[in-house]
């Protein structure tokens, strides 16, 4: 697309966000039972376009430009487009994120403050692989009342093409539903030349691998919400519970160790019993995981001949394998596994397992990270886990929102004063009344 | 300061962050009393090192290097300096932003979720001329639990010295204060490294001109708070009063022209009653005012023989004149009114004035802007007025904290999660309960 073109799609979309940020509940909603339904009567052309990209993905794998596990996420089946469909409706259930009231004051008699959220404006979302994500993002975008500017991968083109052409034909049905709710993006180029619109973008979410994520945050002047690394540690404390630490240890490395939220560090206090520490490391060897050790838990495991240890670097502590292999270190203290997740993590997700309470709510309260737990395994930082119904994202910024984020995370909100002519020099002296609003 | 120095003094702030987010409301609160009674007690001392930034910045006046406005800002004397410690006292009175439960859910029976409010970290404040700062910001730091990096005006180098000593003298007399909560740089260089160190800073609030807010946003990787620009609107509906119009006008231009929340450009409907408009800009003539007209306007108003205007140009809908200076624009309907401010504006303050409830809601639904009134001075955008009890700032941003922010724009929150050992494998196929947890 040239310059030009894309600018006026920009335009477009924040023209759209106008329009879209006043939309009743029940017309988007309304919408989205409508690209359901035209998602599950679309399911044969759906499945043509996702053939189209199989066939270019499976050369690809063959000459190594794909990998296999890549190749699998861009497979569609009439199962997956029925979950589509499913997704479209439950975003449809959830509360609307748009028009809450957070804050009512009455200034003065006849002068009212109402702080409401709204949607941010047009969001660019950058993802990888899975086609399912253009039908995801555009329901929680319509439900927030945002207009969006989606770009995925190059391998899955044909399907997202084909989903965001099903998708515009339900918007064409209803007349409120503004073009340029919802752009598709086809080339790399063009993510570099909208990230230089940076005033015609309110938020990029880049969802994907960390060097996506590291080049989208380098070359955009518009906030990101994302996260680089999960590096998430558990910390077996002197008086943790064997039971609870080897659940939480085999579950937050092995029940899914590609994602962010599995454990790459595991500390462990120095008191911890050998034969239990040993217990869990030959599992996990069992379970394919390569371990790499510091020199101490090396020395302590050094009689347990059936281990195969690697020497630890520095460099593993502030590494996200996002595969079967595990950092271990040992510490002296509390304090020191702290010290150590505040160095070397990444704000993601962390874990103590202790039955101390109070050396539980010292460290997480000492964590300076996104999720906090005790005795709970790193993997439930998760949007739906949480109970948010959805998810945009995980984010490890500091500000706007933290964590696993929901549809909050994509509205904001705005003031409005009610008032009936008053210019603020008449309360040159005289005090503001400041009360609560109270009732709707 | 060198850099390996400064990357200390950054160090030293993010460790002293992670005490300062768990200091108890009670310790902060007795830290603020006591900083403000140390004010009182330095009065001479504050007022001694304010008469060198007096004497040179006398000769910079003279030299044309200071602007006289700038000068006074810098002035202290014993009135501000009690000011400053009620300002401290009065920041103690507010509630505590940080441990606030914003949801709390059970996951499961023994796995309790909570989302809590944390400060954000390390803020670097950067401003100008007034001293004060030092003390206000000093205050809204320690209440919110943040770290601070200081950096003033140099030509009040010698006040801001002397005030961050006696807030540090204050700070040393309680163990629980760690070093490197509150810290002040000297020179600009030091702000161009830090801007560098980008994992040193979590939030950035550049305090002053246009083009001090605009150089912090173009070399920063950390976010900023702050706006840029103040290009507010007021526009004079079809059916608006003509008392509310002629108060709204000369309240949101002559209160106080030089701050952010003053009226720039009036918007009027061509069916405004020329008298009306007549009478209002006759008065802001009397005061002074500059007014440069469109064409339709110029038209209208060429029979009103006393009144001068100028002819208004492109770059006059952009611009923040912050001055006695006012573009005026007339508009064929509600809607062109709304695309000016959406073109135009920076999406700081606008206001409709009118007689029409659909137009209000219309008006303030559409407009993109962060404080949205119907029938009152767009000056009334501020902090204290809003009832927030203190102000970090204006904001123009749409994600984290928009429009005046408070003490709550210092925070974002963490999550907790409380289990007895579960990993998720567990739930798979199996349902969370997700249900509100009652009660503190």
């Amino acid at each position: 697309m040239t310059d030009n073109l894309l600018a006026s799609q920009a335009k477009a979309a924040r023209d759209a966000s106008i329009q879209l940020a006043n939309l009743p509940t029940e017309q988007k909603n309304q919408v989205l039972d409508t690209v359901a339904n035209h998602l599950r009567r679309s399911t044969k052309k759906i499945l043509q376009a996702n053939q189209l990209d199989q066939e270019a993905g499976q050369k690809m794998v063959e000459t190594g430009k794909l990998s296999s596990s890549a190749y699998k996420r861009l497979l569609l089946n009439e199962d997956k487009i029925e979950q589509m469909a499913l997704n479209m409706e439950s975003v449809a259930q959830l509360p609307d994120p748009v028009g809450q009231i957070q804050q009512a004051t009455r200034l003065d008699h006849g002068l009212d403050l109402y702080q409401i959220t709204c949607p941010i404006g047009v969001l660019l979302i950058i993802f990888e692989s899975r086609p399912e994500v253009v039908v995801q993002i555009s329901a929680l975008a319509i439900k927030s009342g945002n207009a969006v500017i989606l770009k995925g991968g190059s391998e899955a083109q044909h399907s997202n093409q084909v989903l965001a052409e099903v998708i515009w034909e339900a918007l064409e049905q209803f007349d409120f539903m503004p073009n340029g709710a919802i752009n598709l993006l086809n080339t790399r180029e063009e993510v570099s030349q909208i990230l230089q619109m940076s005033e015609c973008i309110d938020l990029i979410i880049p969802r994907g691998s960390n060097a996506l994520v590291q080049h989208i945050q380098a070359h955009s002047k518009a906030p990101v919400l994302a996260h680089a690394d999960g590096i998430c540690h558990v910390y077996l404390d002197e008086s943790a519970d064997p039971q609870k630490c080897e659940e939480i240890v085999l579950d937050a490395k092995l029940q899914y160790p590609a994602v962010c939220n599995a454990m790459e560090t595991l500390l462990v206090h120095q008191n911890t019993p050998e034969e239990l520490l040993a217990k869990i490391l030959l599992k996990l060897q069992d379970a394919q995981v390569e371990l790499r050790v510091c020199p101490v838990t090396k020395e302590r495991l050094k009689h347990v001949a059936s281990l195969q240890v690697m020497d630890a670097v520095e460099e593993d502590w502030s590494t996200e394998y996002t595969d079967l292999i595990l950092s271990i270190k040992s510490v002296s203290s509390l304090q020191e596994a702290v010290t150590h997740i505040n160095s070397y993590g990444s704000k993601h997700t962390d874990s103590i397992v202790t039955e101390n309470e109070e050396h539980a709510e010292w460290f997480m309260n000492q964590v300076d990270t996104a999720s906090a737990f005790w005795n709970a395994s790193t993997r439930f930082a998760d949007g739906f886990r949480y109970g948010f119904g959805a998810e945009v994202g995980i984010s490890t910024n500091k500000t706007h929102a933290r964590g696993p984020v929901g549809l909050e995370g994509l509205v904001i909100y705005k003031f409005k004063l009610y008032g009936q002519g008053q210019g603020v020099d008449r309360y040159e002296g005289k005090k503001f009344l400041h009360e609560a609003i109270e009732g709707p």
